[in-house]
C-alpha cells in the first residue's frame, strides 16, 4: 500500500498536458491529429521520449500500439495496465484521451520520484486510432490487442482517401515488431474525461466508471438507380439520397423517443454517389447507432431502428440493407478493480460519483482479456470533439491520485 | 428552301454517334465522360477533326467551348448555330449531348454532299460543361457565351477535388484564345434526346419544344456544432446532418404535393463535415431544387421550399441559410424559329408533339442572345443519366431531318 500522503506532481502532469495540447492543432484551442497522420507521429515520439526518460523500456506492437513498461519487483507477473489514446478527432479536444495516457506517464513518474517499486511491473499503453476519425471501426487497435480483430485485417483498413492503415503505420514509423496481444494482462485501468456534463453539473472531481451505454450500431446501404433530376416523374424516382435522409430522421427521432431515459441515436455520417447536381444517387450509406444505459433497451431502440430500415425503403423507393453492424458498452466493469478505485477515493478523501460511461473507450475491449476498471474526470460543460473542449487541473489532479493508488494497490499483490 | 427530298445520310449519323460511344466508357453500355477529363479531351478531339473533315472552320474560346463555321454566301451575316454538349453525367449514357452536337454535324455534311449554299453561315457549337457534373453550375459556358456569368469566375470554378477549371482547361488543350460571346447570333437551334418518357410513349418522334420548365434552384447551408455521439444529450445536440436530412425529406415531401401535375422536387446533393463516425457535424450542405411546367406553380413550390427551411432548422436544433440560388426555364422559345421547326416536319410528313422541356439546356441561356428554338427525339421508357440510356437511329432520324430543313430555312434569309 502506498503512503496516502503520496501525490502527483500536478505541475508537472499539467504542463505535460498543455504542452501536448500544442501537437496537431486544428480549430483555435482545438486539435485535429488523426491517427497515423503526422501529428500523431510529432506526438508518439514525445509520447516514447518522455516514456524512456522516465526509464521505462518501449515496445511497439504490429498495429501501432505503444507500451512503456516499468519493471516490477517480479518481473514475471502479468502487468497492470493504464491506457487511453493519443489521437484526436478532426475537430477535437485538447484533453480526451491523451490526459488520460499522461496521467498513466505522471503515475509512474511519481513511483519513480519515490522510489516506489511495485510488485508486478506497470504498463503504460497508447493504443492506435481510438477515434476511428481515419479509419474505422474505432478502437480498432485495444480491439486487435484483445483478440476481436485479426491484425491483418486491421492493417488493410482504408482511410477515405484510400491510404492504407499499415502502410500510415510504416510511413510514420510505427509499424512494430511486437505480437499483437496474447500475453497477460493482470489488470486494465483507463482515466478519461467524462466526455458528458454529469460530473461538471454536479461538482464532482471522481467518476467512479461502473458500467458502458451499451451501444448498437449499423452501417446501413441504400440502392437506387440514377436518373435525371428534371423530367425523371417522382414516382419512377428510386433517389438514394432521399432514403437515406428519411433514415437519418427516423434515427434522430428514436434517440428522442428514449430521451427522458437519457438513450440517444446519432446518424454519424452520410455518403451517397454520385452526389452530383442534375443526377439521382443510387447509392448511399449511413452510418447510425442507439445507446442506453440499459442493454434491455439498447435492444428495443435498436429494434426500433431495423424497423424502420423498411419503412424507410419504401417511402424513398429504394433497398436497403445492413452491411456492418457492431456492439459494444456490454462489457463488465470489474467490481474488484473498481472497489480499488473506491478505496483509493475514500482513503484520499476525494467525493465520488458512480457513472455510465456513455462514449466508447479502450478498455472495452480490454475487459476481454483483463479485469478493467475507469475513473472518469469533469470537462467543462460536457463539451467534447469539439475544439472548446476544456478541463482544469484542479479538477483532474484529484482522479490521477486516485489512479495513482488504485494502480499501485492492485500492482502490490 | 431545300428539296423537301434531301435526306441525312442515315447510316454514317449513325456510325458517327456510335463511334462518340466508345469513348469515355463507364458503366456497362454508358459512359463517364465528364468535363474536361482524358475522355472529353479524346472526344473534342475527334470532333474538331469531323469538322475539319468536313471543310468547317474550327475556333475555341477562352471556356473552351467549341465553334465548327461553314461559311455563308454573305459571310458577314450573323451565323445560324446548331449546338449542345459532348460532356457526360458520371453515370451517363451515350446519347445525352452527343446526339445534337452529330446531329448539326451531319446536317453539315449532307449540304456538302448537295452542294448547298446557305446565305448565313451555319456555326457548330460545343458547350463546355453543360451537366455540372464535375464544375458548377451546368450549363455555365453557354451562360459565358451569353453574358450571364463573368469569364474569368467560370474559368475559377473549382471541381470537388480543387482543380481549377481554367488549368484542367490547359491541360488538355482547350484554352482557346476567342473571346466568349459577345457576337451576333441570328438564330439558336439545339436538338436533344428528350430525356423524358412522353415521347417514347406516344410514339411520336419529334418533339417540338415550346417552353421549359421553371427551374429554382438552391444551396441551403447548415451549420451546428461538434460534439461526441455518445454522452451528448439529445437535446443539446445541434446535428448540422440531421438538420440536412430533414430537409432532403422535406423536399422531397414538396414534389409528392405536386406530383399531379408533373412538379418535381429534388435533392442532388448532401454534403457534411466532419461526416464522421463518432462526431456530431457541424455543417452541412444540400443541393435542391423544384420545377413545373406553369413558372407560377414553380415559384409555389420554391415558395414551400422556403418555408421549409426553417421549420427543418428548428427540428435540427441547427441554422440554415440559402448560400446560393438559381433560375432558370422561364426563358422564351422563339415562336418564328418554333414555326420554322413546326413547317419543317409538316413539309417532311413527320408527326410532332408539342412539348416541354423539363431538364436544362445550353438553349436556355442561348435565348438571352438569339432567338431560340429546341428539337426533342426520343429516349426509351426517358431513362437518362443513367447507363441504361438508349436512343435507336429510327426515330432519331426524323428529327435530324427537321433540323437540317429548319435550319437551312433559317440560314437562307
Amino acid at each position: 500500500m502506498l503512503d496516502p500522503a503520496v501525490r502527483i506532481d500536478e505541475a508537472r502532469f499539467w504542463r505535460t498536458v498543455e504542452r501536448s495540447g500544442t501537437i496537431g492543432p486544428g480549430r483555435p484551442g482545438g486539435l485535429a491529429r488523426v491517427a497515423l497522420s503526422d501529428a500523431d507521429k510529432q506526438m508518439r515520439d514525445a509520447f516514447v521520449a518522455w516514456c524512456r526518460e522516465a526509464g521505462c523500456a518501449v515496445m511497439i506492437d504490429r498495429v501501432g500500439n505503444i507500451f512503456a513498461r516499468r519493471a516490477g519487483t517480479d518481473d514475471r507477473l502479468a502487468p497492470v495496465v493504464i491506457g487511453s489514446h493519443l489521437d484526436t478527432q478532426v475537430n477535437g479536444g485538447r484533453y480526451d484521451g491523451v490526459v488520460g495516457v499522461l496521467a498513466g506517464l505522471e503515475v509512474i513518474r511519481t513511483l519513480n520520484d519515490r522510489g516506489v517499486r511495485t510488485q508486478r511491473p506497470i504498463e503504460l499503453a497508447s493504443w492506435t486510432n481510438e477515434e476511428g476519425a481515419r479509419f474505422a471501426p474505432p478502437m480498432i487497435a485495444s480491439g486487435a490487442f484483445a483478440g476481436v480483430y485479426d491484425v491483418d485485417w486491421v492493417l488493410a483498413r482504408k482511410d477515405d482517401d484510400g491510404k492504407v492503415l499499415g502502410d500510415e503505420l510504416a510511413r510514420i514509423g510505427y509499424a512494430g515488431e511486437a505480437p499483437v496481444g496474447g500475453r497477460p494482462v493482470d489488470a486494465y485501468f483507463e482515466l478519461h474525461i467524462e466526455q458528458g456534463p454529469i460530473l461538471d453539473e454536479q461538482a464532482v472531481d471522481v467518476g467512479i466508471v461502473t458500467q458502458g451505454y451499451a451501444v448498437r450500431g449499423y452501417i446501413v446501404e441504400v440502392r437506387g438507380e440514377t436518373a435525371h433530376t428534371g423530367p425523371w416523374p417522382m414516382d419512377k424516382r428510386r433517389n438514394a439520397l432521399v432514403g437515406a435522409a428519411h433514415l437519418a430522421v427516423a434515427v434522430n427521432d428514436i434517440g428522442w423517443k428514449y430521451h427522458a431515459t437519457y438513450g440517444k441515436a446519432t446518424v454519424s455520417r452520410l455518403l451517397a454517389w454520385p452526389n452530383k447536381p442534375g443526377i439521382l444517387s443510387d447509392w448511399a450509406q449511413v452510418t447510425v447507432d442507439v445507446r442506453h444505459e440499459d442493454p434491455e433497451t439498447a435492444d428495443h431502440m435498436a429494434k426500433d431502428l431495423l424497423d424502420a430500415i423498411p419503412v424507410c425503403a419504401r417511402r424513398g423507393n429504394v433497398t436497403m440493407k445492413v452491411v456492418d453492424q457492431w456492439m459494444f458498452g456490454d462489457e463488465r466493469f470489474d467490481p474488484e478493480c473498481v472497489g480499488l478505485i473506491r478505496a483509493a477515493a475514500a482513503r484520499l478523501g476525494v467525493p465520488t460519483l458512480d457513472i455510465a460511461s456513455q462514449a466508447g473507450h479502450d478498455a472495452y475491449h480490454l475487459a476481454k482479456v483483463a479485469p478493467m476498471a475507469m475513473i472518469f474526470t469533469p470537462c467543462a460543460e460536457g463539451i467534447t470533439h469539439n475544439n472548446n473542449e476544456r478541463a482544469e487541473l484542479a479538477y483532474t489532479a484529484p482522479g490521477v491520485n486516485v489512479l495513482l493508488h488504485a494502480v499501485v494497490a492492485r500492482a502490490s499483490r
